[in-house]
C-alpha cells in the first residue's frame, strides 16, 4: 500500500488522557482512534494487525476441531434468567437496552447462555457430541472504570469458544488440547516466552480455571510466578495454593500481568440450568459437560505493544505485523523505489511504501513508530551502488543488499 | 468438510412464526438460528455464505479505492447532537444504553457522525482528500416491527462506505464509480438481472439518492419499473418524477422489491455540522463533500434465497455458495467417496461431504435443501462403472463422469 494514499497520519504527541503505553503508541501511529473511554475504532493499519491476530487464532482453533459461527449481540433475557445471570447484581457489567415494545434486552458480554440454548435444537444423542464451537464476536462490558487503553475496553471483539462433551474425561482431553493451542497462539503472536499458564479461580463451576498471563507492569492482575517452572498462581487463589501445582516448590515472585486468555471448565452448570441434555449409548439422559475458552484479539494486540516496544515505537513480530516490509523512498531513490514496490507486489510481499512528500527524518521516525519488521531504504546513495539499505526493526545493523537480490533476501529474513 | 462433523441438522418444518420464504429455508437448512424477532445468529453454513458475500463486496470496494476500517458500536452523543440526529424523535430506530456513571450512549445505526468526527484528526489539506472509507460492522436498529425474516433485522452486519471529496465534481465521479461497483457486486451475487437502479428520495441532503432494488414479492418497497429500460422510481418520489429519468418515457409497472443497496449524496450536511473542513489549493477553507454507500450482506443473502430458490430448497450461485461441491456417499460408494473427498481437498475444491449414516433419500433431500451448486453422488451402481453421478442444482440433467475426470470436470462446470 502506498503511504501517500493511507488516510491516517502519525502524531508526535500522545493523547493526554491515555496512561497506557500501548494505547499511546497505537494512537500516535494511527492504528486506532479513541471514541470514548474504553471504546476504540480500528483504522486501516490497526485493522490489518487485528485481522492477522484473528487469522492466527482461527487457524489454531480450527486445528483442534473448532467450528466457527457468529451469535447475536442482542440477548433475550429468558436463557439468562434460567442461568441466574440476568440480574445486574449477579453480573455487574451488563449493558441493557429496550425494544420499542419496552421489552428489556441485553448486549452479550459472553455467550454461554445463548449457545447452550441454541444447541438444544441440534443436540439430542451421544452421536451429536462432542462439539467445539467458536466465534469472533463483539462483546459489550459495562466496566466501571476504563483507564487502561485497549487492555480493558467496554466494546471488543472476542474469540470465545465453548466445548460440549459427553463426560468429564472427554472434556478434560479437549481442555488440554485447548491449553496447548493457546500456548501455540501466544508463541505465534510473539509473546509466548513472557506468557505464563496461571491457576485461577474456577468460580462456582470448578476448582480452578486457567489464565494465560503476560508479564507486564501494565497488567491489572497480580500473579505469583513459580521461581522454578513457567507456571503461576493468580492472587485470588494464592491462599488456597501454597505450592506450585506443577513442580511442587513454594518460592514465588509477585508480578503484574495482563490476562491475554483464559480457559474455564464449566461442568454442567449451564447445561443443567438450560436443559441441554443428550441420550448416551446406554439410553441414559445426561447433561452436557461444558467448557469456555476466550482470547481478546485487541487486548493481545495491545499486549504485544506493551511487551515489544522500544523508545522509538512499536516492534511487530512478522506474523502479526500489518505489513512485512516498510519501503522508504528517500531523495534520489524514488524511481528505483517505485520499481521495487511493483516487484514486491508482484511477488506477494506485503509492503507499505512510503512515497510521501516528506523529509528523510520524518520517514525514518515514522518507520520506527509503526514498527514494521523490515525497513528498506532506497536513496540516491544506495541507488549509486544498485543497492538498498535494509534494517530489521528488532536490531541496529544496517545491511546493504543488491536491488536484484531483495526479494529473496526478504523471503529469508523471516 | 465432513457433514457428520457439522453440528447443525436440517429440519423438515419451518418455524411457524416465520412468513418469509428465505428465513424459512435458511432456518430449515441450519444456516441461521432465530434468537428473537429480527435477531439471527449465523451457524457454520450461514457464516461461510455470509463471508463469501462479504469477500465479493470487499473486492469490488477495494477496486474503487476503498480503505477498510472498523468503527465502534458504542456512540458518544456529542457528534450526534451536532448533526441533530441524537433525538429519538428525529431518528426513531435508536437503541440507547447507559454507562455505569449514567451517561447515555447509543448503539450505532449508521456512522456518518462518528467517521466525520474522526476525520477531523486526519484531514486538513486538499492533499488529504479524496478518501473512501468503509467497514463491515454490526448495526443496531430498533425496528418497530421485524416480521420479514432476515430482510429486516434489528442487528446486522452492514458494509457502509463514506466518501470525502473536495468538490461536487470529484464527488460525482466517485458516486458513478460506486454505482458501477454496486452493479458488479449484485451481478456477482447472482441477482444482477433482477436488481434495478431506483431513484429514491435524497432526504434533506440532495434531490435524489439511488437504491438497488431486487424485484421480489417478499420486498417491503414499492417501485415503479420503467417498461423500456432497467431503471425504476421509488414510490416515495413518484409524484415528483412522471418520466423515467433514464429514457424519458412515462409507462411504468408497479412492483414489490427488496432494497439490497443504496447510495446517497450527503453534500456538506455532516461536514458543516461537525466542522470537517480542508484548505484548498488556493488557501480557502471549505467543508468536505460527502456521500454514503450501504449494502447489507445478510439481507443480500436472504434476497438471493428469495430470488433463486425452488420447491426443493435453496439454489446458491457458485460464487457465494458455502461449498462448491456436495459429495454424497450412498450405500456401496463409501470407499470411493472417501477417496474422492481427499482428492477434492488436495485440489482445493470446497466440498461438503455427506458421510453421515443416513438413507439415500435423506441425503438427496438435504442436498436439494442446502442448494450447493454441484451434487456428486457415489453409489454401488456408479462405482461399478468407475463413475460418479453429477447434477447441477440449477438443472435436472444427471451426468455420469469418470471418477478420474471429476476434478477437471468440476473446474470447468463453473
Amino acid at each position: 500500500m502506498r503511504q501517500s494514499y493511507l488516510f491516517t497520519k502519525t502524531k508526535r504527541e500522545a493523547q493526554s488522557d491515555e496512561t497506557s503505553v500501548s494505547a499511546q503508541l497505537l494512537l500516535r501511529a494511527g492504528f486506532v482512534h479513541k471514541e470514548m473511554a474504553g471504546v476504540y475504532s480500528f483504522l486501516p493499519l490497526g485493522l490489518l494487525t487485528l485481522n492477522k491476530i484473528i487469522a492466527v487464532i482461527r487457524e489454531e482453533i480450527n486445528a483442534i476441531g473448532g467450528q466457527e459461527l457468529l451469535l447475536s449481540s442482542l440477548q433475550d433475557s429468558a436463557p439468562w434468567k434460567k442461568s441466574g445471570r440476568w440480574s445486574d447484581e449477579v453480573l455487574d457489567i451488563w449493558f441493557k437496552t429496550k425494544l420499542k415494545n419496552k421489552t428489556e434486552v441485553g448486549l452479550a458480554n459472553t455467550h454461554e447462555e445463548a449457545l447452550t440454548n441454541l444447541l438444544r435444537h441440534h443436540v439430542s444423542s451421544w452421536r451429536d457430541l462432542p462439539l467445539y464451537l467458536y466465534q469472533f464476536q463483539t462483546k459489550f462490558r459495562n466496566e466501571l472504570r476504563s483507564k487502561n487503553g485497549l487492555l480493558r475496553t467496554r466494546e471488543f471483539i472476542m474469540k470465545d469458544m465453548y466445548s460440549f462433551s459427553r463426560d468429564e474425561k472427554e472434556h478434560e482431553e479437549f481442555y488440554e488440547k485447548a491449553k496447548n493451542a493457546y500456548k501455540t497462539i501466544f508463541k505465534r503472536l510473539g509473546i509466548g516466552d513472557q506468557t505464563v499458564l496461571t491457576f485461577a479461580s474456577g468460580g462456582s463451576f470448578s476448582e480452578f480455571s486457567h489464565e494465560f498471563q503476560a508479564l507486564s507492569e501494565a497488567g491489572e492482575d497480580t500473579i505469583f510466578l513459580c521461581e522454578k517452572c513457567h507456571v503461576a498462581i493468580n492472587k485470588e487463589v494464592k491462599d488456597r495454593l501454597t505450592a506450585c501445582p506443577q513442580c511442587g516448590q513454594e518460592a514465588f515472585k509477585e508480578r503484574s500481568a495482563i490476562e491475554v486468555g483464559n480457559i474455564f471448565p464449566l461442568g454442567v452448570k449451564f447445561s443443567e440450568a438450560l436443559n441441554l441434555e443428550f441420550v448416551n449409548e446406554k439410553g441414559v439422559k445426561l447433561p452436557v459437560v461444558m467448557g469456555s475458552y476466550g482470547i481478546g484479539p485487541a487486548r493481545s494486540m495491545a499486549t504485544i505493544v506493551e511487551l515489544l516496544h522500544d523508545a522509538k515505537g512499536m516492534v511487530w513480530p512478522r506474523e502479526v505485523a500489518p505489513f512485512t516490509v516498510h519501503l522508504l523512498a528517500l531523495p534520489g531513490g524514488e524511481k528505483e523505489a517505485d520499481k521495487l514496490y511493483d516487484s514486491f507486489l508482484k511477488e506477494g510481499i506485503e509492503v507499505l511504501y512510503d512515497d510521501r512528500e516528506a523529509t528523510a527524518g520524518e520517514k525514518l521516525t515514522d518507520a520506527d513508530l509503526l514498527g514494521i519488521p523490515l525497513r528498506v531504504v532506497v536513496s540516491q546513495k544506495t541507488v549509486a551502488t544498485k543497492e538498498a539499505e535494509v534494517k530489521k526493526r528488532t536490531g541496529e545493523k544496517l545491511e546493504m543488499v543488491r536491488l536484484t537480490n531483495l526479494v529473496s533476501y526478504i523471503a529469508e529474513a523471516a
